[in-house]
């Protein structure tokens, strides 16, 4: 779809995971390491909109993807969220499923994380509020998570 | 489990549909009219401990449940959620997905829906910051959703 930032080719820069129908891309502005987005290679605005079998793969595949970050950023617990619809707080008219890796003392309060993500405005291209990584510190880590995901088939 | 909030019998007084494994129940202090929460009947500590057949029909069951909710509480957006994990501010460890349905004008920044739900420690039992529902509003609400729940065989 014209405008949509998840659906221009230079978000295949940012992949270090597929599944048939979706994407896993490594935030541009990380709330915390590991902070990585499960995006339909569709554009598809709310989740009712996928058929049962592409919402089925796309949280067997978010599953998948979250034992990946926990091994390769070593952490406990993780957030998982959407936002459906600006009503919700849906910043980018296509589907976008957080996933969060957490550990012990990123926060002082653990709770406190989300707010965080509401800074998102234009997530990956317009991430005005957190620092952003540059192109070599974004392709160091998608080079490293996509060496990860080959050995499990994910990429 | 014991001691586990939602491994009591008085639980099911919540319970608006069910599938296999799962309950939806009602929020007693909800951030929103509409706010509930999708758990597995049997004792999970984190969604990671689900089989891949059972992360199937927990998403499956809570598209349906959000399209109930969606419809009953006439709301456009939702909100999905997972903290899993303590150091990802989970309160109470079994397995809790969050769904809350989301209007226009709820909030005045729609993304700010988050940091309330932070408040609910303990959920269900010990929602200390939000006002509870009484048992009188809680049951009109639980059978008036087992009405409509009963329409689509969610319970």
């Amino acid at each position: 779809m014209e405008h949509c930032p998840f659906c221009t080719p230079e978000i295949l820069n940012s992949v270090f995971a597929k599944s048939e129908h979706f994407y896993a891309i490594y935030n541009i502005a990380p709330v915390f390491p590991g902070h990585s987005l499960i995006i339909p290679k569709e554009h598809f605005v709310s989740i009712l909109n996928l058929s049962e079998e592409q919402l089925t793969e796309m949280t067997i595949f978010a599953g998948k993807v979250t034992r990946l970050l926990i091994s390769v950023f070593k952490t406990e617990g993780f957030n998982w969220s959407i936002q459906d619809n600006e009503t919700a707080g849906q910043s980018i008219p296509h589907v976008h499923f957080h996933i969060v890796p957490r550990k012990e003392g990123d926060l002082t309060v653990p709770g406190d994380w989300y707010p965080m993500i509401q800074n998102n405005a234009g997530e990956i291209l317009d991430s005005i509020y957190r620092d952003k990584l540059n192109t070599t510190e974004m392709d160091k880590i998608v080079t490293h998570l996509r060496k990860e995901s080959e050995k499990t088939g994910l990429f």
